[in-house]
């Protein structure tokens, strides 16, 4: 351990990875710009460590060093006690969940890297809400979906809120940006994958027609919530397949459509 | 039409359908009470009226009077006009969605009315959170579930929250509620359903192993985020379902997984 660090000046240097956290615009832009990002809570800051990201620090309150003592005694990282107070100045809010750890960002693997492993891909087109981001990936991960990946401008899977909802899933399934979009989708159809595109479209197929679990090598591409795929996306698409709607009802929400089609192309499969 | 009224005055009786609304255990208590419930947003108040429930009364600032304007005309109740802030201070809160409707109840189905038609019910016990309630409704309307049932302790689908979060679900899927639980289920094994039970526990079989869409009547029991079905309610069932989990992730929300389950039960029937 690096030691443990009482500290009462909110303006001290060393909390600089933990100032402004609900400004989420400064926290987007500075968050990958100096490789950090923070898990929140025992339980997420234990995952980021078990998946191998590295401590920068913690930050937390004093009755959380008796929970929190293994991480501490074994991360390399200086441990930070403050007051709830200090903490809420710091953070702009109260740190009901007790413990922030600033983690290093890896490197992201490649898409191409990721296409040559897996077998059943996720693709997301301007996913760009936290919330349903981490919901995606908490599904995904807990169906058997080998990896992820974003189209430029989808949500950041590590900022705080997406790594809570997802509950720590963003560190299990692997992602990778592709960097030119909808071209980059050419690269994932030579890997041998093939390209279904998620729409309530009504001239797409019914998804248990197409029996995407019987596929070899399966990206399924997801829209955001309301906009769905864009017609680019779409056209860059094998196939389109749609989850058939009863009741009248015109749409499912993003997270119940994603567990649905995950669900629909790893059901039955064993395990890779 | 009966009429359009403005009304000034905070106080003035007829605005006692939309008192306090974001009092959660006030409304909880009148509404069933009173036999009335409301529908926020012109969306919902439009499938409320299409679904056949009875308008007691409408609450709308004075711009929403032309969107409106078909429905005022056609509605046999009063439709009162409001200021803004009047409407805030009556409900408690600012009404961004512009218009509020009182819609009068409409008796329950009895649970053996529903089994008779039915064959692909979901069952859930506990689930007392307005918010996934709602999502439930939404994602079993949208998978082809033809009734729901409900523990007596299960939140009310008519609370506005529900009502909102399901887009109008609520309406679609025909509900009852079991007075006695969980000796209730009795009477739909008697209705011929085989009694699967959705749970994490690892004795219970693959989903996609019991293939449930080739059952003929399938009654899905679902439990609450967190807690799950109850000991009492797990050895009421049939058969012990999972949905497999990938990664070391040990569940799904409760969303992602009804989701899971009804497509599962559903996929591949004809409707009903």
């Amino acid at each position: 351990m690096a030691g443990l660090l009482t500290i009462d000046d909110p303006d001290d240097p060393r909390l600089h990875d933990y100032t402004g956290l609900t400004d989420v615009e400064l926290r987007r832009r500075r968050e990958p710009a100096e490789g950090l990002f923070i898990a929140e809570g025992e339980k997420v800051i234990r995952r980021a460590g078990e998946a191998g990201y590295t401590m920068r620090s913690m930050l937390l309150s004093a009755k959380w060093v008796d929970t929190m003592r293994d991480v501490i005694d074994t991360a390399p990282a200086p441990v930070y006690v403050v007051d709830p107070a200090l903490a809420e100045q710091v953070t702009g809010y109260h740190v009901h969940r007790g413990a922030l750890a600033s983690m290093q960002r890896k490197p992201l693997p490649t898409a191409a890297g990721l296409l040559t492993a897996a077998r059943r891909v996720v693709v997301m087109e301007s996913v760009n809400d936290h919330t349903n981001i981490g919901a995606i990936f908490r599904s995904a991960a807990a169906l058997g979906m080998d990896a992820v990946l974003l189209s430029p401008d989808c949500a950041d899977p590590l900022y705080r809120r997406s790594v809570k909802v997802s509950m720590g899933a963003v560190f299990s399934v692997p992602y990778a940006r592709l960097d030119v979009w909808p071209a980059g989708l050419r690269e994932v159809r030579e890997a041998g994958f093939g390209l279904l595109a998620l729409t309530p479209d009504e001239r797409a197929e019914p998804l248990d027609a197409v029996a995407p679990h019987r596929m070899d090598r399966v990206a399924l591409m997801l829209g955001a919530e309301g906009s769905g795929l864009s017609r680019r996306a779409l056209e860059a698409s094998d196939t389109w397949v749609r989850i058939p709607m009863s009741h009248g009802v015109d749409s499912l929400n993003v997270g119940a459509a994603a567990a649905v089609a995950f669900y629909a192309v790893t059901a039955g499969r064993p395990p890779a």
